[in-house]
């Protein structure tokens, strides 16, 4: 299994091995999730949703069925998501009076009820989030996790009483989504869009463009400044203090779940299979005994001793004592299943008092005495998540190059490089890049002020900005 | 406001000023969980999740839509919901190759992947569950929570080797499901249902009716035994021990999570609003500084002090000290919203370090030294619980009556109760019950077991179970 020489295939042994996802759903661009995948992706949404709690944001559930009228009352947003919607036009025998579609993002569905909820400038700002499916009838080949037709996301909405509130809230919404990254041990880049590839509806889009093993960038979470836009459309306004009616400015931001789940795969996997930060882990520790004649009993008593130590360090363990599988396959079946520690006990650690802990990431072994092992894991995890953090940092500044001219930015791109390159700001010139080198200008640096160091690689003229190339899903 | 006198008008009232639901969303039958009511649910369905994982079922997440043809491979259950299904027919400009559906439930999704994932007997039990909105379109009155198109649900699904073990798993599903509704403090029937109003496609099927101040049950959860029914329909077997191919036998049970949340409000709320359980009240304690001239600072310092000792006792807290409301408002706005305990300083208690706790369930007061606050504040939730579960278990008894004829049975539906009768088990003589007085013959106990006290209340022959009549959601 060759997670670099064939990411894809790597990939799709290591969801189904791993029982991450079950891509045999009858319908195409549908897949399950399954009870190991599930758990880590339910864990991501809630570390998300707690962080987006303490910052303000209500949890909230809008319907899954938007009505057309409502969806196209944004002119530009229709035009970005028209030819992909699901639509429903029957209920029962019944052909519908009004047709429904289904929700590729919500702002229709919610800003309607904005109108209602906001009177005056001390109902704002308003924020909310929900956690649910949206739904998008992707012509493009679909991928499991990277491009689906029903995918499992947050997206969080807010309204502010001053352009200058939205800002602040796009920038605690980047903040937000890079501290739930960050603890997930990610690498990206984040990047503000090219006016031609911002979000439908909005004023500019910031998006968080994660590294991939096979070069094209994941697109894992994306912020955007609304202005106005939908508060005209939507009729959003308040009365501030001097009793002046107002229009409301927006910003929404969505964080792609099965996306993130799958950058969690593809930058912290390896030839074993998944590799999990723990605090994401279904399993954060499996014991696993090994038997030795004569030792049987004394083992068992002993694997039952440490079980009951490391669940009352407050740790979710299993013991697999199951007979089915010698010790050497249940290593390799944990592995697959990415547990961050596994626990091996023989007949010296019973004689020891001695636990052998043995770290997934670098499968480094090290023998440790019963009574600390808690505070040994602990600090494991931290050793864990700070090499899975350094490995992802240093993955993504390999594969990030510059190019001067096309040439060097043709051989970046086959060498599934992202591709730093001046560019003048014209949109014809991104195309140009696309037909020359089938990759896409991303954008530029929205934490990092960059400065062009030449004239545009396709025109020549003046350069305006810094932008990153590169393949995307 | 009154809730027994007109709760309809009551129940709508609470929805909208506790903030639960907002009902404006411009299509029939869809709603909007608003942030108090969502992390109502939300906590309710963790309080589920975690006892069906404890209990074996893996976390997972099916899609939402179903092709048509796996629908339809079990006959009685297409029978049963071919009448209100959403149809997806057109997917952008496209006319879908094959119309999809919106799951009502999601047997017919879930099992042809049971096919793929059981191959011998040691691949069982297998149980799954999963939290998801379902889509059924009513053609009856819709009904906030208690009747809508989109809801909010739990489904659990199994497979097993035997009748015998599937018939262990619906008493464990029985038993779960009391076993969250008691923590909730409602009260119910557990009804097996008549064999003609069981699930499409089940043996048989359990419910939870509970008692609702209109007089009509509300169903909360069901429990259904389906044999091999599906097992057949979709080919699901296994390998026994003896090399044999045999069919899996199966349950699925289903809890209506916005159902739940209608019945915390119903049997618990007040004329004041909501009263809710601290384990699932998004603000279990709220503290209202009570104002004096010339205490100002002193009060501000202790209510942070307060704030301090309460949070540090593990309660979800707020300090309302804004100036926007005075107390008194305060008081009646925490009251809607069922806040479980109200904590009141004012310069007495600063004085004294002491706090006045009011409980919201009977607004008793109580004052305490400070620092046995939080210890207090745990037993007033075990307090409250225990008065919300005898009150609603009270209501429940009030409510049940018995006739012998159909006139008494008549009164006992007009006056909102349910209503033992004997029943010689006949369809017809049901149907006759519904036309005669416009209840229904929901079942006969599951937990209990009640022996006819004469013969059927209709035909006059031998009756064979006491039933349970009353209006239903």
């Amino acid at each position: 299994m060759e997670k670099e020489r064939n990411f894809s295939e790597w990939f799709d042994r290591v969801l189904l091995e791993a029982e991450v996802l079950d891509t045999r759903y009858p319908v195409k661009g549908f897949t399950v999730y399954r009870g190991w995948g599930y758990r880590i992706v339910r864990a991501v949404a809630r570390i998300l949703e707690e962080k987006l709690e303490e910052r303000g944001h209500e949890p909230m559930l809008f319907p899954v069925v938007i009505p057309e009228d409502a969806f196209k009352r944004e002119a530009e947003h229709i035009r970005g998501f028209e030819a992909e919607v699901f639509w429903i036009t029957r209920g029962g025998d019944t052909e519908l009076p009004r047709k429904l579609l289904l929700r590729p993002t919500s702002e229709t569905a919610i800003y309607p009820l904005f109108k209602y909820w906001i009177r005056s400038h001390a109902d704002l700002p308003l924020k909310m989030h929900q956690t649910v499916t949206i739904y998008r009838y992707e012509t493009k080949a679909t991928r499991p996790l990277y491009r689906a037709r029903e995918f499992l996301w947050n997206e969080a909405h807010t309204a502010h009483a001053t352009p200058e509130d939205a800002e602040r809230q796009v920038r605690e919404g980047v903040e937000i989504y890079d501290q739930v990254f960050q603890r997930l041990g990610l690498s990206y880049l984040i990047l503000r869009r090219p006016d031609f590839d911002k979000f439908a509806g909005a004023v500019y889009s910031i998006a968080f463009d994660a590294w991939n093993p096979d070069g094209k960038v994941n697109q894992i979470g994306t912020v955007h400044n609304l202005g106005d836009n939908f508060a005209k459309a939507f009729e959003i306004t308040y009365e501030d203090e001097s009793g002046d009616q107002r229009l409301v400015h927006q910003t929404c931001y969505g964080m792609g779940l099965g996306r993130v789940l799958a950058c969690i795969i593809a930058q912290h996997g390896d030839d074993h299979g998944l590799v999990l930060p723990p605090e994401v882990a279904p399993i954060q520790v499996v014991i696993v005994p090994i038997p030795y004649k004569g030792y049987e009993e004394k083992l068992k008593d002993y694997c039952s001793e440490v079980l009951k130590v490391i669940q009352g360090g407050g740790l979710r363990v299993l013991l697999d004592d199951s007979e089915k599988m010698r010790p050497g396959e249940k290593f390799y079946h944990w592995e697959m299943f990415g547990v961050p520690v596994r626990v091996e006990a023989g007949p010296k650690e019973v004689e020891g008092r001695l636990v052998t802990l043995v770290r997934r990431d670098t499968l480094e072994r090290v023998r440790v005495p019963l009574d600390e092992t808690v505070q040994r894991i602990w600090a494991l995890f931290d050793e864990i998540m700070e090499n899975l953090r350094r490995r992802s940092r240093k993955a993504l500044e390999e594969r990030v190059s510059e190019a001067l001219n096309l040439e060097e930015l043709r051989r970046g791109i086959e060498e599934r490089k992202i591709v730093k390159v001046n560019w003048c700001g014209d949109q014809d010139c991104a195309l140009k890049i696309k037909e020359e080198v089938g990759g896409e200008v991303r954008g530029y640096r929205y934490d990092v002020e960059e400065e062009p160091s030449g004239p545009c690689i396709i025109c020549g003229k003046a350069a305006e900005k810094i932008v990153y190339v590169s393949r995307t899903y």
